[in-house]
């Protein structure tokens, strides 16, 4: 927790003081080992980044007072679409991308996504944004990035798909494709990705039918969680 | 496992018949559910890539009969040096290292390196292969990465790492450093990272003296685990 992530319902007084219990506290206490006086970076959900000067601290209450003085890191220029991976590797991608500064992120089916992964309470609202928000934490941002659930493969690429890529570089990850991910492409990406085992060829030729290019980052097959920061880290 | 790598003590025949038990097994019954006359990936651990065709599966035992056509994928020119991590990212950081080719991983102690991690199980020599192994089988590679463990800065440092540098560029990643992480460099590469929380200015001073360039990947603060796989993409 590199900034200290304040939400609309804390309730920041006129004053800007806060007072935080639960996790924030306890990472305060244990992690940062903080005591009255010291400043500790903050954010604002939705909002700007600052400072918060310790008033009290004690096992029950952190009370601050937080001050605002720039804003957030710029976002990703970039819609992430990734066929759902299991419940544990997602909860790490989600994080993954949020710290990135991804703010688009489709979640869709896919012929070799296993049907249970859609029953995972991790993909609870909640469950999917307490990721989202480890994420900002950690690269001290705070734009919450959004989350589409497409559990119906055909109807999202036919219907949705064209609308989403407008203007946007489309780009498919394929183990078989022929062409690099390109470097610094300075351009908006829309990114998709497929399972553990890709894309079947129906799915890529869809895809691909949209506008898409398929690409792939060298020889070798990588993991979900491993594919996502290192085709990020390429593409801007 | 998307090659499954066999072990000198597997005892090939003569015929490059090889029986397989435990987790090989395992994954090929409930993974691959392979039946006789299937064909798998395979490789042998520091040789060749090829093709095992299934004689016998049973609960008990893989018989199958292996050839190898052609070599593992080129190895990354990187010595990764990495302040040990937390022990459950360095077995994820370990892995995603292992699969994107890095042949030498240095884990080095710095200030900000809890001591307890240097007495984790994790670091026992067969808990680090087994990583590296799941990473080679991931990326269908077969050449296992070295790893050093280094639990005293200072004399690494300064006896080890000039050595090490030599004919290399470099780079010690650094959430202040000014300059961006080079792309695309087309050389042998030293990469040093920093514990979570940074190295401390001596650390870095140090580091730098021996004629590493400061460099980071954008103004966000990364995980290791995100960082590494995001920088490795930058660099090659």
């Amino acid at each position: 927790m590199n900034l200290i992530l304040l939400l609309p319902d804390d309730g920041i007084d006129g004053n800007g003081r806060v007072q935080l219990r639960g996790r924030r506290l306890k990472h305060v206490l244990e992690v940062h080992r903080a005591a009255a006086g010291d400043e500790l970076r903050v954010g604002m959900l939705g909002g700007g980044i600052g400072r918060g000067r310790v008033l009290l601290l004690t096992p029950d209450v952190l009370e601050m007072e937080v001050r605002f003085d720039r804003t957030a890191p710029p976002p990703l220029p970039l819609t992430l679409i990734l066929a759902l991976p299991r419940p544990k590797a997602l909860r790490r991608v989600l994080r993954t991308a949020s710290s990135m500064g991804v703010k688009r992120i489709v979640l869709l089916n896919a012929r070799r996504v296993e049907k249970s992964y859609w029953q995972s309470p991790y993909l609870e609202t909640k469950a999917l944004t307490e990721q989202l928000l480890l994420g900002l934490e950690q690269a001290q941002d705070t734009l919450l990035p959004e989350i589409l659930l497409r559990p119906l493969f055909k109807p999202f690429v036919e219907d949705e798909l064209p609308g989403l890529i407008r203007n946007t570089l489309p780009l498919v990850a394929h183990p078989n494709a022929i062409a690099e991910c390109p470097r610094n492409t300075g351009r908006e990406v829309t990114l998709a990705i497929g399972p553990e085992g890709g894309f079947i060829p129906y799915e890529v030729e869809k895809i691909a039918g949209c506008g898409f290019t398929p690409i792939r980052l060298g020889e070798r097959i990588l993991s979900t969680e491993t594919v996502v920061p290192a085709l990020l880290a390429r593409l801007f």
